[in-house]
């Protein structure tokens, strides 16, 4: 089944439930693309406590794209939180087709960025589709199928100019020191965060910086820090210059702001 | 000033701001039980953004109570957060003083904990000051002057039997892979978590666990799991199932429930 002339692109849920919404929507964008195949996995519809189904469905699901050789690309569902728990098995033992294909996602689905990038995938970071549903989200969609499809410099964030990583500041403090972990010397670390407060901001940058490995990286920018949730009292700074601070204490050149995060301007950061 | 027969505990707060309250209830416990002198260091009650005074204060009260030859123990006032910004000066080029005397903490003071272990230093997890404002707070206060001024076995946590760490398993998370990161290889160690959502607890694991140094840990135990806060949708599990999950798949030996957290009932637990 499926037209094999067009590009496949499977979507799996390693973290929580796609809404159906979502699902629709970004069904309707593609058809009306008419460019490629988008083959929704029943499993992301999946619903088990905070995630989209049990571990051993989440990576059933995944290993089956990830093994298909019909499929192109695979691209994460949403983020929220559960990747990190089946991470070492998606990534053991990879079968052949899984290095002919790409990887898109952000959020929760760095843990398999992380991982994937270090076994040698083809990985992105940036738009998935549950982002149809934020304001404006459609260009999120649009922009994650001109890369997916085309590779569109237009999708690509803006000031790129070497081997880039980029992740969640979050998740990244939460893969350091784990066989998940990527070389980060001489690549562009950006970094972009969600919903916490800046103490939690300066901690993980503590964190993140104080890390051999990534002081070695050729510079550090900051996409958006968003949904910051208020801190008593004031934190009496502002997430550049806690990023700032902690690139000029630890030695690690600060490259100003990226055009990242979790909104539909997210563009896209292919991994190098 | 002082007497100098007396033992001497010197009161610092390399994280955030001690309650006036706190600091007078404290000193009236420790008049009426006549046996030490306590210093509560001006820098106590500073207050900049988030911190008890900027960087540079926080770490000068600190290194000063470290190189005082006079003062016998050094107690951490409280806990919130910002000891990891001054935690590398504090431990570099230490004083001869700073070795002869005894640092009592928990919580955000883990990161000195950490630390100080690290570089050989004596070093307990308990009870802080101002957890005298805490239902049943005095008991905690007697409960580390027990520890403080006569090693009371009364006020160690139950279970102990061999050399063991104890953390906050945030703090614990976003020390990993730092300068400051204690070996494991052998000893117990102890965690607690307060005011996060059980999906972060869940993720603090995954990261603890995934360590190489962590799982040379003799066995792992859980102290309390505080403020939890809900998570949407439910997480579907229990702070117990979490971590003893987590240390199944990560080879470490579950101990089963530690007699520490954030309240007024946490003991002892003396780094070895």
């Amino acid at each position: 089944m499926g037209d094999k002339t067009k590009v496949r692109i499977a979507v799996v849920a390693p973290s929580c439930t796609l809404s159906r919404e979502a699902a629709a929507r970004v069904e309707e964008m593609v058809r009306a693309r008419g460019e490629c195949e988008l083959v929704i996995h029943p499993q992301c519809f999946l619903s088990s406590g905070h995630f989209a189904g049990a571990d051993a469905a989440r990576l059933a699901a995944l290993r089956e794209v990830m093994a298909d050789e019909s499929v192109d690309a695979v691209w994460f569902a949403r983020g929220g939180y559960g990747s990190n728990r089946i991470v070492g098995a998606a990534v053991a033992d990879l079968p052949a087709a899984a290095r002919s294909k790409t990887y898109l996602g952000y959020s929760d689905a760095g843990f398999l960025l992380a991982a994937f990038h270090r076994a040698g995938l083809s990985v992105a970071h940036g738009p998935m589709p549950q982002d149809v549903l934020r304001d404006g989200g459609e260009a999120a969609i649009e922009r994650a199928l001109d890369w997916l499809l085309q590779r569109s410099d237009s999708a690509l964030e803006g000031s790129l100019d070497g081997p880039a990583l980029a992740f969640n500041l979050t998740v990244l403090s939460n893969f350091l020191g784990t066989d998940f972990e990527p070389d980060f010397a001489g690549r562009e670390l950006i970094v972009e965060d969600v919903g916490e407060q800046l103490y939690r901001t300066d901690r993980s940058m503590f964190h993140v910086t104080s890390q051999a490995n990534v002081r070695k990286v050729r510079r550090l920018r900051l996409g958006r820090v968003s949904e910051v949730i208020a801190n008593t009292p004031d934190f009496d700074s502002d997430e550049e210059r806690i990023v700032a601070d902690w690139c000029a204490r630890s030695g690690i050149a600060y490259g100003g702001r990226a055009d990242i995060g979790h909104d539909a301007a997210n563009k896209v950061v292919p991994f190098g």
